[in-house]
């Protein structure tokens, strides 16, 4: 066990013995290398190369499945014909910018602000959550003249510069700046959960301490509604809601990032902050809203993107773009009309009692928590001390993926798996991967033999 | 006229009177008001409805044609059906990130880096330019450890935070920190053309030294090849290289914004730099990339890429999907297969001779410039004192779009008219835009009649 904090959890490492992989994957590494370079990384000690996707199955270069129990972007399933067909036919009509009138967009925003409390009745498109992110700070900064903001401990926020100041979870080298206050998300494994809500919120009142202590004006929160990066720190319901009220009393504004809990991923109503009963002045949307065309979305209201708007204006080439917008709204269409939430709670009820059942004696499981189809197993040395294992949480994920299932891992120690697949996953594949899961904690424990290759 | 800066050149003014819009017109943007609120502008005294684009043209809920001058976004044509169909194709197969191996990202980033110098040999992927100046300036200033940064006086990079900051032209609430120092752009139209290079050469060296003054070490100088948000200053060849000289004996990184010149626009190869003989140390790309779907990216060099990638690393979701390069493949597919770098050339040429033709006794234009499909015309008040005529500018844009021409104003007086046409516009294309023109020029003369609506 290691604690010191995890660069990345669940990445190739580029110096392996590489004489294990498919020639046609060591090949295209090898030319991937040379022309991507050093800032990029794979998942797994045995990359994948994909090929082929059709709703939650990935294939590799040999025609062979792997269950996709990973992706949040192709929420509504890969290759799902319903956007492809959308986003064909706008292509083939007319893609342009919103200095034009276009009824897509429109259209869109209409029914997408429908979705939220009334208050939240505009939006602004973008083309990235860090985008989106990146803007939100801006627009709440021009609105308090505050500049200071508080994030979770192993917060991820996105990757322009903006956005990476409040993401610690990027590592040691990505600096935070004095006008960022780190707070420990709440531990639902190590902490009483029915003090949770009221010690972060007195945290977040330390921070804003802190910052007033720097001669820093405070701007506001940012949190994941499910804090994703933290480990996934989903109960009680209701934890944020006393953190937000002190932002609030402090001239703060709340910014909810929905880019990961967001459209239903958690089973219970659109997003995720509607789970604690707050409602935010801004929410920050991305990744599956158009199921991997580049869209996102910052809601919010008129008191704040009026001044910025009068002032600043926003302008984003790509964003909003009738084509994008096409794919966004054929996902609203399959999440509704497949009735996706409500299987998203259904589905990830069931895998988190049968994980529970399964790994009910099992001393290296310390928790299983989730909400809906995202739900995290905290790997631990024991159940009694509760030390993060991050290696076995790496043998686990790498041992499923020999077995053609794909999670990873997150969390400040890397020793939290993610189980957050496409939201089209049905109990079959939920069964599918509860087996594999299990064999996967036999081998490990010797009871079971390695899959063929 | 006016000296002050233009907020943004050609923007409806939303408290106009809407009596005289098509009622289709005016409810659609009585909704778009209401749901995307104050940060978005239109153009134009009457905004267009567009919906549907074809080629170089765009049509509108009526049915009328609208020649597209202005949009580089869709450079090989609007609902360019090569686009399309790759597109379509890619997303009824595969959409996933890069943490998969897929080979069509790494194909395409061999053929992409293959058009630049050879130590340009590395490229990361984004979905905006803004995003890609973001990263570049991390990138650079990762490696130098400096953070000051020199831009145009009347620049535009980006909308994150840290592209605005180097954006003055986003206009006075748009503060400019300490660490970016202003220099004026060229005037290719009051200055001497052939001290322009030595000249602007010398205020980059004075900004290195305000730097120095406020404590900052220099990270670097960002330009755009061609400076279109300063008014499209291209002439002469070669005028940047003294500037990027000074940087780098400073030991500042050059960038290269070739979000605009890129991919063949200025008709003379595919990038803006090589015109002016300079080689960059990062090369930022964006627009035109993916004919209208979201992709960008930083092209730079392992001794760039490698500290950085090591240290901080990238990841950006949607970055180098595998749809977004198939857009971006087939784009490049359409350029070389159709000559369209040597067609902007001809075209363009034509366009600017004729221009002056037309413009050779009018005291309203100060000077037509221009590189390939990139063509500026400064209107002035007279040829004599050469002051800039935003007015005029504006009454010849909307003059333009009442005769269903699409172009728009730029430059820090928004006088001066930007003919930036998708870079499949052909002569006759170019021809029915000169018809327009010179119409047009003649009815604010009062020698014509306006056209019948």
């Amino acid at each position: 066990m290691t604690s010191r904090p995890m660069h990345m959890a669940n990445s190739y490492d580029p110096g392996a013995d590489r004489r294990g992989l498919p020639r046609s994957a060591a090949d295209l590494l090898a030319r991937r290398e040379r022309v991507m370079g050093a800032p990029y990384r794979l998942f797994y000690e045995e990359p994948l190369e994909a090929v082929r996707g059709d709703g939650v199955l990935l294939f590799d270069a040999a025609g062979r499945d792997h269950l996709d129990v990973y992706n949040n972007v192709p929420a509504v399933g890969h290759s799902n014909p319903v956007v492809q067909q959308a986003v064909a036919d706008q292509l083939g009509r007319l893609n342009t910018h919103t200095r034009y009138l276009t009824h897509g967009v429109v259209d869109y925003a209409e029914r997408l602000t429908a979705l939220f409390p009334a208050h939240l009745e505009q939006v602004v498109f973008c083309c990235t959550g860090s985008e989106a992110v990146d803007l939100a700070l801006r627009i709440a900064e021009h609105a308090t003249g505050g500049r200071g903001w508080i994030v979770s401990g192993h917060a991820y926020h996105g990757t322009t510069r903006a956005a990476a100041e409040l993401s610690p979870s990027l590592g040691p080298h990505n600096a935070i700046p004095e006008h960022v206050v780190l707070v420990d998300a709440p531990d639902q494994l190590r902490n009483d959960p029915a003090q949770a809500g009221p010690a972060f919120a007195a945290r977040v009142e330390q921070a804003v301490a802190v910052l007033a202590r720097r001669g820093i004006r405070l701007a506001g929160l940012v949190l994941d509604s499910c804090l994703s990066s933290d480990g996934l720190q989903v109960e009680p319901a209701g934890l944020l809601g006393p953190a937000v009220d002190v932002v609030r009393r402090h001239g703060g504004v709340y910014v909810a990032d929905e880019v990961q809990p967001g459209f239903g991923r958690l089973g219970a109503g659109w997003w995720g902050f509607s789970r604690h009963d707050v409602e935010p002045d801004l929410v920050v949307l991305g990744k599956p809203m158009g199921n991997g065309l580049p869209i996102s979305a910052v809601v919010g209201s008129p008191a704040l993107f009026d001044p910025f708007g009068r002032d600043v204006r926003y302008f984003n080439t790509f964003g909003g773009n009738p084509v994008c917008v096409a794919a966004a709204t054929a996902v609203l269409d399959e999440i509704e009309s497949r009735g996706l939430i409500a299987s998203a709670a259904e589905v990830g009820g069931h895998l988190v009692r049968e994980l529970r059942a399964a790994t009910a004696g099992d001393e290296r499981i310390g928790q299983v928590r989730g909400s809906g189809l995202f739900v995290a197993v905290e790997v631990v040395e024991d159940r009694t001390a509760l030390v993060p294992d991050p290696a076995t949480a790496s043998a686990v994920v790498n041992g499923l993926r020999r077995r053609r299932v794909l999670i990873s891992a997150s969390g400040r120690h890397g020793n939290v798996l993610k189980i957050r697949p496409p939201l089209v996953f049905g109990r079959e594949h939920a069964d599918r991967f509860l087996t594999e899961f299990t064999a996967t904690l036999d081998e490990l424990a010797g009871r079971a033999s390695a899959p063929q290759p």
